[in-house]
């Protein structure tokens, strides 16, 4: 046993974190377990956050609204400089699929935690992407061949797949962009529609078709890579959905057989083989359960919030990993030694009040109380006393429990939501444990409408009985 | 997958819980887990405790004062009653030990949550549990068979087996009732002693010696029994000790070649099984590098607080497996299923200054910051705004670590260190991150002396830079 530190950084002696909340305390935490400087950019409405006070450095940016912050390359770079970094960790959303930033960050001479900014840029396009996926022999929802020239061609297309169909802006994302038409009347109205909607909020008026499949569950592959070797880390299962944010998550999937696990992870390595993927990456899938097929239907190149779960069931932590593969470490793993053991679940709590439409719920933190004890994990960036600023997402806290088997899972997150605490705001907290009560969640039948659903029956219910009362 | 309960007690429907502080909140969350109804024993300086918060009914038993409460039989059978429980919880101290309680426990047709009460009482007196283990063919410390019967005859046997010799109460444990003779001389005026000393702690004056193993390690195997089958759940060491108090503790050993480990592990399930063992029970051992060879010292019928580390590195939730069996299940496991991965660390954080000699340091806690993220678990009674009782352990929270290695787990301990807060009352937290200093420790190079050791001489440096100053 030697006396050495776990790791000695080589090219990576500090690491800008290019985000807040949960997720740069998360990034935060790995660089110092791997004996790197933690840097973090804060806007104004940050100063005084967990991370600020985690990291070695905090570098204001900006003030509190986004664009001239978190999403201000400019300003990220200057403070790249300002406090030495060698690389910069985008975390997720902001500007961790941008390509033109990451490429700024290359040309600055600095690491990009991620892949390489042209990687980016192909999975970015939802177009290129399926045109890769077809490469690598990856299934993918059926749909017109790239982005659509023209209506003709759009209800041609339409025409062989067969209604209803999806109509997703090229650049698209984050399930912002989609429209589904019926049949050939509703296409000829949401088509121009989608595409004025795309240029609007994405730049780029480029759409194309797919087969809407509605009753499908939403899996999503993990995958790590080194620019040479890729590896999966199995499966997540995310079709609990709100609006098309998920909100509970869990891995592995409670509706795979084990030979269409292999079928999948497997088709997911191919596909990030065949770009010479590096660093950790994702990989959607739709599955249509009644006819036993997955489809690809993008990749995110970045970390994502879910990660947890994965690392839950493999003992791997990926953030870790990815700025070791970041600071010019091979993949430390063959495909061999990866091994999934017991069921995690994730519950993201928002500060949002459920009884009024999910409205934010900003504010003071009065009470918290976590829940602990063993297969519990909390990511967040909350502390006694913190005030949420009002700017940025709602996502305050991710519940992770792991447990030999999802049934013993479940009982788990059972107990944690009870022991959970947290005063000043309104949160889904209480939502989730109503969840649990939820036979078919309990059972893992569900798809990616279900949750909306049961919501809307639930509150028809609810409705109901105040008005008996 | 199906949609029923992850388990359905069959005899264990109220389980009353009577201990306190984090134990006590350990086996709530457990048996909450399990479906079970946990009830809680509180003394008049608890109603206010996380257990009794947390449990589904919490039942006064007495004054602050544990004799008349927690230490009190009649007391907490009355409070079983009372609250209908089926099966009675020792947890670790107080009561946990007792041969006499358990056997009330019995007679009042309830279930105890441990072992029989004759394999308390057998376990109870080291002379038979060293002569139980003898019969199981497990090395024991060279020493007296039994109970001493006079000076001449502990002369003969302190000859026999060299000086220095420790002369033990056969009724101690937890490091009290240990003397030390280094030659005749001492042997003649150190034991009649001891055996008043005993007579007076223990109602039992029987005193007998073993061979001092100046620089040993202190290794202990955690089994698991059905009464019919036993697994053991590999080892942790405990040499990090103060006044034979564990700090720290970790699982497995860094001392153990696999060899080794496999022979003492296996020498613990033979003993084990000797005695038809039920429930979790932990085989102490003093390892002796310098030959390599270790001695069964004695056996801990009842769960240990160091206990988390073994769950880290097996999966296996030793508190609910016990509660399983005790409603009538057999073990689960074949000894196969039991595989050791990666490496944990327990750090007792207790409610002591350090700078003042370790004085206990009760008060309000007026801030609480839990270290989070993935690896991190903690278990406590703490919450924000409570305030210690004087009248107990010291001990607040146990700080366990997991992660993929030991250099890897000690990176993570040390961020966790650094990320705990708790305001109001001095603990041993920094003690903690000091000790992550010492490449003795770092390296995993230590012996039951070694933390007296190396905190007399940072002391002394510490005396010294004061004085210069």
């Amino acid at each position: 046993m030697s006396s050495e530190a776990f790791y000695k950084p080589q090219r990576v002696r500090t690491v800008l974190v290019a985000n807040r909340g949960e997720i740069a305390v998360r990034i935060i935490r790995a660089a110092q377990e791997l004996g790197m400087r933690a840097a973090v950019t804060v806007s104004d409405a940050d100063r005084d956050s967990l991370a600020a006070r985690m990291a070695d450095v905090a570098v204001p940016i900006g003030s509190a609204h986004a664009a001239k912050s978190y999403l201000n390359p400019v300003a990220i770079l200057e403070a790249a400089q300002q406090c030495g970094a060698d690389a910069i960790h985008p975390g997720y959303g902001f500007l961790s699929e941008n390509a033109a930033f990451a490429g700024k960050v290359e040309t600055a001479g600095l690491i990009f935690v991620g892949p390489s900014s042209s990687i980016i840029a192909m999975m970015g396009d939802k177009a290129r992407a399926r045109a890769t996926a077809k490469r690598a022999g990856v299934p993918t929802v059926p749909g017109s061949e790239g982005v659509l020239d023209s209506l003709d061609q759009a209800r041609d297309v339409a025409g062989r797949i067969g209604y209803p169909v999806m109509i997703k802006a090229a650049a698209g994302g984050g399930g912002r962009g989609i429209r589904v038409a019926h049949d050939p009347a509703q296409l000829d109205v949401e088509l121009p529609l989608a595409q004025r909607e795309a240029q609007a909020a994405f730049g780029n008026a480029g759409v194309y078709l797919e087969r809407f499949i509605g009753r499908a569950r939403h899996i999503e592959v993990q995958v790590l890579g080194d620019g040479k070797n890729v590896v999966h880390l199995f499966e997540r299962e995310c079709s609990l959905q709100r609006r098309r944010q998920k909100i509970f998550e869990e891995a592995p999937s409670p509706s795979l057989t084990s030979e269409l696990r292999a079928s999948l992870c497997e088709s997911a390595t191919r596909l990030a083989r065949e770009v010479g993927y590096r660093s950790a990456g994702t990989l959607e899938y739709l599955f249509d359960e009644t006819r036993g097929e997955f489809y690809f239907i993008e990749m995110n190149t970045r970390i994502q919030v879910e990660h947890p779960v994965t690392e839950a069931i493999t003992g791997i932590d990926l953030v870790r990993e990815s700025l070791r593969i970041a600071d010019g470490e091979p993949l430390r793993f063959e495909q061999d030694d990866i091994v999934m053991r017991g069921a995690a679940i994730e519950c993201r709590i928002n500060a949002e009040d459920p009884d009024r439409d999910f409205r934010p719920s900003p504010g003071r933190i009065d009470e918290l109380v976590w829940p602990a004890g063993p297969g519990v994990r909390i990511d967040s960036m909350l502390y006694q006393g913190y005030t949420i600023p009002p700017f940025y997402d709602s996502l305050l806290a991710k519940l992770i429990v792991f447990d030999e088997s999802r049934p013993a899972a479940l009982a788990r997150l059972d107990r944690a939501l009870r022991e959970m605490k947290i005063g000043g705001v309104k949160t889904t907290a209480l939502l989730h444990q109503a969840m649990l009560a939820d036979t078919d969640i309990r059972a893992g039948r569900y798809h990616t409408n279900h949750l909306e659903a049961w919501m809307a029956q639930r509150n028809a219910k609810l409705g109901e009985s105040e008005e008996a009362a």
